[in-house]
């Protein structure tokens, strides 16, 4: 059975272009960085967000763990967005492999509220930690793909300057909130210390993600990814579809953007459906079912009998992302699966 | 200049009857576990919470974060209310020495609500850390010396055993919390896994924390205590004046609550002072001097220059505490200080 | 300039059947377990092995650091040969990610003695860490890729049964040691409790290992990869180039071996050079340069600029590795190289 | 029974003059640091060692394991000798709390050679974590409490100073070593980066070491200090044992040592017991008992009935540690009740 598979933008399948570039890829030992491909996309994604140098890993987990791990040092304290993924998704790492605290704040629609930063920056007193890095996630996944906007973000980043505490941007979906803003990647993340974007997600790419920041960082960054097995060796084979990805599969993000809208409408449209459609503002799409009396198992269950998939979100929520491999027609018929579903209830 | 010392309990003095003790304390190696005055403190601790084994430790801190290490894994992660003791006094150890991660939740008063400990609790998820502990801190520090009640710490403990998810309390006032609701403590601590509560602060030891618990609980702390570095020698020094405390200075924690209610309400009488009096439940008085137009600083520094001591509390905050060595007088004169920096202002 | 590259057996390219097989590669996102190609390969290496199960991971060191999460917890020791991959070459990640301490013994050829593993084992005691794991490697890198034999090999799992401690096998090269010894890897790592081996290397998969074990084992290993971050999307493409190696370059390890024995014999007949051949057993090489007078850095200088390349091995040693890479002429050519360099000396 | 405890010297008891020192003492909350004789015991630890500043801690475990989180950042490495205290009997602190890998070297008679400690430095490779700290023990417990001498600390100082990598020195019993080379520790000490020293053991102090070293270390040091839970409130009181312990104590470890000569003689003497007089340097004797037929569990527990303690110290060794509790009598009764246990056997 072919799924309208709705679970996340992770799911994409590599295009052919990126299958072709795959097996023809220049490739080297990365351990000892000789693989020219993966260098060309080092320099590529360096040169699109504006910083000195960039890291290819195997997941965005890697490449967010990495930077707080660059960053901190054990037992220092990081603020974070109470439901952001680096806390929320990622197995407890801040703790384990970083040895970090994390001081959660609850953001407004995945925005974290400058003066709510300021007030959570430590002083100096022997009973608390430093705070040592700021996290922010943008577009920001459990607040459903919204978008931090430029000027929140300078005004974080106006902190970090004034405390010297530096930025960390999980911008695993960054070209998403980029295509919100029409802006370039380069400007709306231009107060970052540090930034990791996703190739796989929205891009399509198979495999990987990207880490960049000062030279300096990134070097701190490329022994770190060693001790974590994030080490590769002819990965430029990886870099090949990255690489691909960053030059034909930005564009179409806006695409994902007009279906997830289209998708948004339709779901608040059905009885037993509740959207929050200010907060569909990219290619995700949360839906609170419990008015159709199904849990989200259930009803989870009753979609993928359609051939429709989507994913439990916690509570009564369930999540819907639009991506590649996701047509005008499969929302169509998505929204006549979920319809018919929440129609007739349990 | 002897001053009116109000910024802590742990300033307490001992008791001519504790050094008395201590200078003719019977005393052994305990590392060896052969400090019979130890070991009697440890049984009369033991008994007084109805739990099976007890540890003597340097320091509250010490004790909270044993039980921590005890009861999880690295990686694992632990729900905390957002400013407790744990959390946010010691250091950053949770992430740095236990390598887990904190999820904290906002209490009322200091309480947390049992239905956002349930909803914090994480289901198994390839994403998501073990849920491995509860804390709770009682009376709580930061909300002001608020007390959490029976039914309150038994609703805690009924989604404890549902989930097999241990509760660890930081009792480091625990005496202040039964004091104020007259119920002994092996009462009120009878659904936590652990505990650990101070010898030094209100009852006025000079050194010393205990943590009770099961007897296996208690054995893999007494070794990771070693490891810690809280394993003392003659260590029955220190538990000949906590002997002293348990049996002498626990009744008179309610003269102490007088004490603070005396000074609460003047307090709050005072123009520009804004204190919750419903928050003064034992010995700690939290006063928002705002209105004063003065800042902590320059307030505490004031006060300093007419003898009375008080300790900055975050914002706008100051807090008091009453303890064995403010008596009636310190109170009237403390507040005849403050009301007169207050009437001058700035 | 096409170098003769003797560095590593990492540097091998991906054969053209690779290639199609990675273009080709039916994936899926194996963070959902979706991937079929990646199931399919974990399938055959859990066979291969003899083990319920396994797991593809970017590279040995993830698949090492891992097994030591999964088999231990914070504040144990693990029992590890000197010089060991996993303590020597990995960023010291046995503290830093497991925090536990590294017991090192001194091996013979890297063969670490039963009765020097059993005396390091630690005894129940306050002030002793638990002894919680032992690791092996073979073959041994750095004693120069010399193989653990079965009855050695037998005489640790005896060991480890008696003192219920599991074993963990760095194997990144046991193919090779499979290959010397004429034994199936199953009959080889049976008394292993983990197995980690590398698709690069030797079988010349651009990137990937394995790491197999029990199903539970597993299990734990595989959320401990999400958080380390090597939870990869399509990872199929991986998956892809790693059966073709598994499939078809296996069996060319023994003409690796041959040609390191012409190497090494070549190498042990020029003046100035010293090469232990009892140690050259399979694809390693390890020669000392002291009688030349030249420093690594110098000798290894002049033999890249005449076309080959080697490592620095660590004091007045040099590495070389054969692989699919290298052929007959090349190891003339290197022969050749090598003793003009010496003949010239200072 | 009253039992001649020649265990360890961490059995001492304070003495009567300790006692009233700790009765009378004036205290103030050192987490604050206001207590006025814990300042003097610091102020007078660092005179003695001649370091800018010193810090009271509950332990030498606490102190070692403080030293090495204050020198360090996680995944850095620590030289060290192979059954060195820190690294032997702390509990696996090193990898739990510092996350730092140990490279441990097998000294001799407790002295590691500085030849062997330079090659173990790592060189700056993406492989390698960093050496970060040499850690010395002075006199070495493991090694039968032999003496490191100044021209060989000199040596590991000068490599320390080459390479930019701090000292740090368990020197638990540093006064026994300055004692048997006639030295004030002030000039034995002169080129470590931070010492600890015990008030317990041979000075009698009930509980308590001291770690010495710069003001920005101490300072560092004081605030992880809280984080492991070694922030205590009134400690004058054991800061005025601990004066005394430096003020009366350190003359009479010559005692110890002429009486720990005399008990090795003694035991030399006896068929079946085998000592390495030229270890015998201070006040420890280890005796190998293999000969007795006796395995140290029933040679302890013989001796024991007999009225005699000593401790078992792994293999076939028993450990003697002479102290202040410990006369001339106690010397011969001991050696007349092994003789006579040696003789009958098993």
């Amino acid at each position: 059975m072919k799924y309208i598979d709705l679970r996340s933008d992770t799911v994409t399948q590599p295009t052919e272009e990126m299958r072709q570039a795959m097996a023809r890829a220049e490739v080297g030992d990365d351990v000892y960085g000789e693989d020219p491909t993966v260098r060309r996309l080092e320099e590529k994604a360096a040169e699109l967000f504006g910083k000195e140098a960039a890291l290819l890993v195997p997941s965005g987990t890697m490449g967010n763990q990495l930077a707080v791990l660059a960053h901190t040092q054990r037992g220092d304290e990081v603020i974070v967005e109470a439901e952001a993924h680096v806390f929320f998704y990622e197995v407890g790492g801040l703790g384990a492999l970083a040895g970090v605290q994390t001081r959660t704040i609850r953001g407004e629609k995945g925005v974290l509220p400058a003066a709510r930063v300021r007030e959570a920056i430590r002083l100096s007193d022997i009973h608390f930690p430093r705070t040592a890095l700021i996290c922010l996630e943008n577009t920001h996944n459990r607040a459903g793909g919204t978008v931090m906007g430029l000027q929140e973000m300078e005004a974080i980043g106006q902190i970090g300057k004034e405390y010297q505490i530096p930025i960390h941007l999980d911008g695993a979906r960054i070209f998403n909130a980029a295509t919100y803003l029409g802006l370039p990647v380069k400007v709306l993340t231009k107060d970052m210390d540090s930034v990791m974007f996703c190739l796989s997600k929205g891009l399509a790419a198979p495999i990987g993600s990207m880490l960049v920041g000062s030279a300096q960082f990134i070097a701190r960054a490329r022994r770190l990814r060693k001790m974590l097995g994030g080490g590769m060796r002819q990965a430029g084979i990886i870099a090949a579809a990255g690489m691909v990805a960053l030059e034909t599969m930005v564009e179409r993000l806006a695409e994902d953007h007009r279906r997830a809208r289209q998708l948004a409408e339709g779901l608040a449209a059905i009885p037993g459906l509740k959207v929050d459609l200010e907060r569909v503002q990219t290619n995700i799409v949360v839906a609170d079912i419990m008015a159709t009396g199904l849990s989200p198992a259930v009803f989870l269950g009753k979609l993928k009998e359609q051939g429709v998939l989507a994913a439990a979100f916690g509570g009564n929520l369930v999540r819907f992302v639009t991506h590649k491999d996701i047509d005008d027609l499969d929302i169509d018929q998505a929204l006549m699966e979920i319809e018919r579903i929440c129609r007739k209830g349990r």
